[in-house]
This record gives structure tokens, sequence and C-alpha cells, in this order.
């Protein structure tokens, strides 16, 4: 593709994109794919094409295939999962990132890449009014920057046992503590660095789904006094089933003072910390060993764009670090070296869409966005709770709000059927997008506010739609 | 940002992507940025902006202060590490992945995602001339993909101690080998994984820089008698010093014969297999347990796009595999779970941009475009081979050429001073961009062809310009 064949392709691309957001506001499309498993492929041809193809049969492929096969998470009646929110300056900022062409493997093969990760990781943690003993890196998921955290634990732990033997030969296990309320990726990345599923304990959480700061003493010393070695704390703000606030600020001095590791997952409570009045969340982060918060969800930097920050670079560097000498160059003393604080050596240029969301939008205005989604989440947590037969299942803190439809004379079994029937049936029929999940052993469903286009008229209109799912699946 | 706004800023940016490609045709633009450490970081605010800024004033800083610190890989003299090649079409498929903003962390919560990504690795598969019996993902480096591979290995070897007490209640060590010439990603996935160093062995290699298979099965045995568990060997197609080639079709049954777990890294070199007369080298790929390739590097699928081959996907996903309530849908029987395929959970739609730069080139037209590079340099080696006290220090097979000027008298670290000092020359000249690294314990040069943009007469730009930077130091 010439640079004047990409003007033409680029130009109608970018008219597809921005109708196909004006499509997605007019609220017409269902939110879920209208699809069965298989459709996609079966119209798809099964080798690739030997010679090139129109630009334009790409773009109507776009319309019949491409579209109707995705579940749109920026739609405004989107509420599943977390939101994840792509806006449109973000879209620049990826296709900036891929025009460049860059890969930033070391600072001389792209001082840009380096020195701007820099900048806009440090605009990111003092946004969220983190000390600037932090220095932060991109990460594409916070699956990722865990699973670092627990590495780097692991060989503080050990005395840098990857040097030598490694886990293999260490004698008395170490051993991670997370609540069981924590992501499902902080087991995946206990058991990936090699702890051990029997070396994860779950501490056991309060009435709000927070972690319990006695019940982690507790597992701590049964694990000493059974020859174990506690090694590493998880402590998530903003679970992913209620969003619950593990309390950051009680137990950071355990962590300290058993000498464990402390990883906070704040992969999407952290986007609140921007706002003052619920700064009370963030109390000990201080403290943290290392923090995730992902700004490409509820903030608003375009998928992947998560944000790993450390209170000891060098640790880091010397448990990640290679330094062949392909990548060596002369500037290497005085700057930093991304592929040594992530396990990719490649890197994409991800700060270029931090630093041009930042700048088209001024946090001021995602401030306001997360402030109106807070509201809204309130506003249908407050109609929950006066209406008859409904249940909130959690406290609401920030814009997931957990419901549960109990009629009198349902329960068990018969009332998790109802549950999934009614969240099934709103998902089936595109109306709008929730996830179901379970909470104390039954099921629920999560209403997870925050696309960019939900506006209080998009949840008023999910009330009404949420009722009238669970009346007609009351009266099955 | 409006859609509206969204056009506007759009295709501005459109407009200035494709100047800086025709600036880079142009060849008027320095190959290595022209700044110092810390440049950069001074001409940028310390603070995130609170306001919004026009749209205008990031696009004058792109040209003020991004594009001068970056070093241009997409450059026709750009011959540093290997090709990393983003075609326009890629670029577009990009912007089209972030436009639509899918996260692809169940088939319900993107059919097109998980479809695509089914079809475009099955068509990678297929142009490569592996078997179908091997089943692809996405991954975004090799370096995750090596990781994961090793990881495989030693679940498959510890029947799966993951479940239990982890690498940490083995007994007798796991044992990994690979060529002194692996990548260093292979160590440091070994490292992560818990291997530990003194667990992973370095295979000699030949006088053409590949695994020799008597010295494997040697540590093999060596290991063995010593109670230790050989567990996994990694090969390289395409090592990154010299693109050498370790003998797979040999290492293979040693492999089988000893119940190891064989992962190649053909990371570079896997897309040579797309060239009939080049498919030699994947002999024996049949029987690996998993693969890499990067469409990322030579192919032209722009970073980041791994592609992970695996003959055993039920393995793959019993080891990765996390499945909360959240994540569960009513069709996950039939489709695939790709976030079970990888250490991410949210996946962005990689697929996209392999299916539009297919597409819109065809797969003959990358060939092409592979055949010009590989003629390229040979020309190159021939040049070195027929000029007085220049040096080709390892085979071409590929697209790589390695050497060393060497005038009479010079050696030792008198030689080594002397090739750093006229590769930098030219780095830091900007007319081209190489990589010293270090073979056989001496310094040499790596010319690594294959951007986009670059045709002969680049190359025999460089060669000019490799002669008299040679010259130049020589005199100092």
């Amino acid at each position: 593709m010439t640079p004047d064949e990409f003007r033409r392709a680029g130009h109608a691309l970018i008219e597809w994109i921005a109708a196909y957001r004006e499509r997605l506001s007019d609220g017409d499309m269902p939110v879920q794919a209208q699809v069965r498993p298989g459709d996609l492929i079966a119209r798809l041809p099964s080798a690739a094409p030997e010679q090139p193809e129109p630009f334009d049969d790409i773009l109507r492929d776009l319309d019949t295939l491409i579209a109707p096969a995705a579940t749109h998470w920026q739609h405004p009646r989107f509420f599943g999962f977390f939101p994840s929110v792509a806006p449109l300056s973000s879209v620049l900022g990826d296709m900036l990132s891929t025009g460049l062409g860059q890969i930033g493997l070391s600072w001389q093969a792209s001082p840009a890449l380096t020195e701007l990760e820099q900048v806009t990781t440090d605009w990111l943690r003092d946004l969220l009014g983190l000390p600037a003993t932090f220095s932060g890196v991109i990460q594409d998921t916070a699956s990722a920057a865990t699973f670092i955290a627990l590495v780097c634990a692991r060989e503080r732990a050990s005395g840098y046992g990857a040097a030598r033997g490694g886990l293999q030969a260490e004698t008395a296990p170490l051993v991670v503590y997370t609540s069981g309320q924590a992501h499902s990726s902080v087991e995946k990345a206990a058991l990936l660095a090699g702890f051990g599923r029997m070396n994860v304990r779950e501490v056991r959480v309060d009435d709000t789904f927070a972690m319990r700061s006695d019940a982690l003493e507790a597992l701590v010393a049964e694990d000493r006094a059974a020859g174990r070695r506690p090694c590493a704390i998880v402590a998530t703000l903003g679970t992913t089933a209620t969003t619950a606030m593990d309390p950051v600020a009680v137990i950071a001095p355990i962590a300290r003072r058993e000498n464990l590791w402390l990883h906070v997952d704040g992969a999407m409570a952290g986007t609140a910390l921007m706002l003052p009045e619920l700064r009370h969340y963030g109390l000990g982060l201080e403290a943290a060993d290392s923090i995730v918060v992902n700004p490409h969800k509820w903030m608003g930097i375009a998928f992947d764009c998560s944000l790993y920050l450390v209170r000891d670079p060098e640790h880091l560097v010397r448990v990640m670090s290679t330094n062949p000498s392909f990548l060596q160059s002369a500037a290497d003393a005085e700057v930093r070296s991304y592929r040594d604080w992530g396990v990719a050596l490649g890197r994409r240029f991800r700060a270029l869409k931090i630093w041009i969301t930042l700048r088209e939008q001024g946090a001021d205005a995602i401030r306001a966005r997360l402030r109106r989604d807070l509201s809204n989440a309130q506003w249908l947590a407050a109609q929950v709770d006066a209406t008859a037969n409904w249940r909130r299942l959690a406290p609401v803190p920030l814009q997931t709000v957990c419901v549960r439809h109990a009629p009198p004379g349902l329960e068990g079994e018969a009332l998790d059927v109802h549950t999934r029937r009614w969240a099934q049936a709103i998902n089936a029929s595109g109306a709008a997008y929730l996830t179901p999940a379970t909470i104390d052993g039954g099921w629920m469903v999560r209403v997870s506010i925050g696309a960019e286009l939900t506006q209080r008229e998009h949840v008023e209109a999910l009330w009404r739609t949420m009722r009238a799912a669970a009346a007609a699946s009351e009266g099955l």
C-alpha cells in the first residue's frame, strides 16, 4: 500500500469508524452479537488470498461480516464485565503508534517511545495522587503485571534464586495470600510463577467482600508455624465481582512487619483515585511494593494499557533483565531500558495514546465522566433498594451494582435458574449486556456502568428492561 | 472527541502518516534519532493537561517533538536488529481494532475477534506449509510464547504440578536445553518459569552456529545420570546473531525418544517457510510440540503479532485456564476461549491486521518481497567476500549478513574497538542503522535487510557507507 493508496483507504476507514460510533450512539444496534458459534468462520475463506483484493471489498466485509459478529463494548447499553473505554482520540493514538512503526527494545531503538512512556506514566501516577517514589511502565494487562509482581516477590524472598537453581532449589515453600474475591489472574500468575496451587492461600472476606486482615494474620502465622515461608500478599482495590476494597491501610503494616511483598491490584478502582473525594480508597498504597492500575478500563485509554508501578525499579530490572550484546548501546547507563521492566523485548509505542488522549480530553473532563458514572450507579442502587423483590448484594463504592431479583418462594437452584434466565434473555435480545456471576454460592447479575456513551437515560432504560425481563422469567 | 471531531483529526492524521512515510521514502531523514538522553523529557510538561488542547497542537508536536526522537524502523536504510515491517494496510488494521474497541476475553464478548483469530492463524499456518495438526493463537511477542511453551513443558513433565505444590514440590530438577546462540528470551522464560539458571543447559554449536545434536544428546545423558530430569529443548530457526538454523529434523527424534518438549523459536526464520524453495529449513517441525513465528517481523503484519502454534491445545488450555463465573457463557463448549491460550485475559482484536494486510497485499506479493531481500543479502555477501580485509562471519541462509572489517595488524581488543567505532559512526551519522553484536568472543556488525522500502540501491549505498566508515576509523 503506497502512501496515496493509504490516503484513500485511510480516509474511507476514518469515515467508517466515525459512522460506526454514530450508529452506536443511535442505540439501534443490538449490544451482543446476534450470531451462533461458527457463523463467521463459515463465511470466511479457508485460505489466505494469493492476490490483492480491493480495499472496498474489505470495507464492505466490515459491514456484512465483522460488525454483526461484534459485541459492542462501546455501546451505551453495554454494562458487562468492566467498562473498557476506547475514546476516538485513543484510536488515533494507536493508529499513530502503528504508523510510526517503532519498536521499543532499547532507548536508542526509539528514544521517543522510551521517554514519552517515562513522562506519561509519571503523569498517570500523579493524577492518581500516588507518591513520586513510584516508577511506572506500561504492560499489556493486569494479568502480566501481577505475574511480574509475584516473580519479583519470589526472587526477593529467595535471594535471587533464579540465578541459581530457581524455585526447584527452594526447600520450604513460598506462600502467596489473596482473598477469594481476587481476580482469577492472581491464582493464574502464582501458578505460572511456579508457586503451586497448594501455596496460594485464600484469605476470608468480611460482609463487604473485603479481605479480613485478622484472617490474613492468622494464615501467615499458621504457615510460619508449619515451616512454610510467607512471601507475598495480593490485595485488591475494586474486586471483579463487586468492586470491594481490601483495606490496604491495614494490610500494608502487616506486610511490612512480616516482610511480605505487597502487590495491589487496582486494575479497576485505581482510576477512581483521580477523584479527590475517593482518594481515601488508596490509603496505605504508598507502602505497597507494586501496584497495577488499568487506564484501559474506566479511565479511557484504549486497550491495551496497564500501568505497573514499582517502588524499587532496580529490583525489577535485576529480576527481568537480559543484556545480550546486540541490545547494548552507548546510552545504556543514562536511560531506562523498558525491556527489563517486563516480559516482552519488543514493545509498542503505547505512550502515544496516553499522551494524545489526555491532551485531547484534559484530566478534568475524565473526572467529570467518572462522576457521572458514579452518580448513575447510585441512582440504580437506589431504585433496586426501593423496589420490592429486588436485592442489592454488595455496597456500591464505584460504578458497579450487583443485584438479584428474588420473588417470594424462589430460592436455591430455582432462584439461580431465574437469575441466569432473565440476564441471558436481556443479553440475547441485544437490549443491553450484563454479566451474571456468582457471589456467596449463588448467581447474581453485575451491572457495570461506565461506557463513554452511557448517560442516565440508558441506565433508566436498563432498569425498565431488567424489571420486564425478570417478570417474564418469573412467569415461565 | 465526537465522531465529527474524529473525522477532522483523523483525516489530518492520515495525511500526517502518509507524509511521514513519503519522507522516509525520500531518504533524507537520518535513520537514528539525533537526540541525547533526556532531550525529549526536558521538552515535555511534567504534569498531564487539565484542560483539552487543540488537536492541531498535537499534530505540530508530532513534527517538532516525536518524529525527531524516533529511530525510523521503516526507513529504507534501517538494517538493525531484525526488520519489523509495518505496511500501511497494517496501520489501518490496528486503527480498526481500536476503533471497534472489542475486548476478546470470551467468545461471547466478541465472536468476531475469536473466530477471525482462528481463521487467520490457520491461514498463516497453511502459508508456512505446516500441518493442520497445529492450532494457532496470537501472542504479543515470541518472549511470551516461549515462556508459555516452557510452562507447558514444565507441567507436562511434572504431571500438572501447578495444581499441587508447583515447582517448589519437585525433588529432582527439571532441565531446559538450548544453544548458546538462542535468543535471550529463552533463558529469561526459563528463569520466569522458575527453572533456575543452573538448570538451563547451553548446547554447543557447530561452525554454522547451529545446535550440535551430539552435544545435546551428551548433555541429556549426563543430566539423567546425575539424577536430573531433562524437560524441554528450545531449538531456533534463524538465531538472532547470524540467522543460524538448528537442525530440527535431527533434534525432533531425540526429543521424542527422550520424551522432551520440543519448542521451536522460528520468530525470524518462520516467515521464510512461505517460500517453497526455503521450506527445507522447516524439516522436522511437524514433530514439534510448539512453534513460534513472528509475522510482525519480516512478514509484515505490524507489531505486535506473534503466532504461537501448538500440537495439543487441550494441554495448553489445561495449563493456562481460569474459569471464574463471570467469564462463563452458554457458548463455552462450542468455541475457543483464547484467554486460556495465553497469559492475558483481555485481548486486542489483532486478527484484523492479519486479515486486512493479507487481503490488501496477497501472499504472492509478500513472497516477492522476501525474495527481493534474500537476493539483496546475497549481493552484499558477495561484495564482502570479494573485498580485501572484509570478512563474512557466518553463512547467509536468509537476509542477514554478519561482517567484520579486519585490516592487517588489527586484532583482539583493537579490532573490537575498530568494529564498534565504524558501526557507531554510521549509526550516529543517521546514514544507516546497523547492529553491532558479538560472535565467538569478538565484535562484528549485523546487516539485517528487509525493511519494506529497502531496494538494491539502498544496500549498495550502505556498502559504500560501510567501506568509507571503516576507512575513516582505520585512519584514526
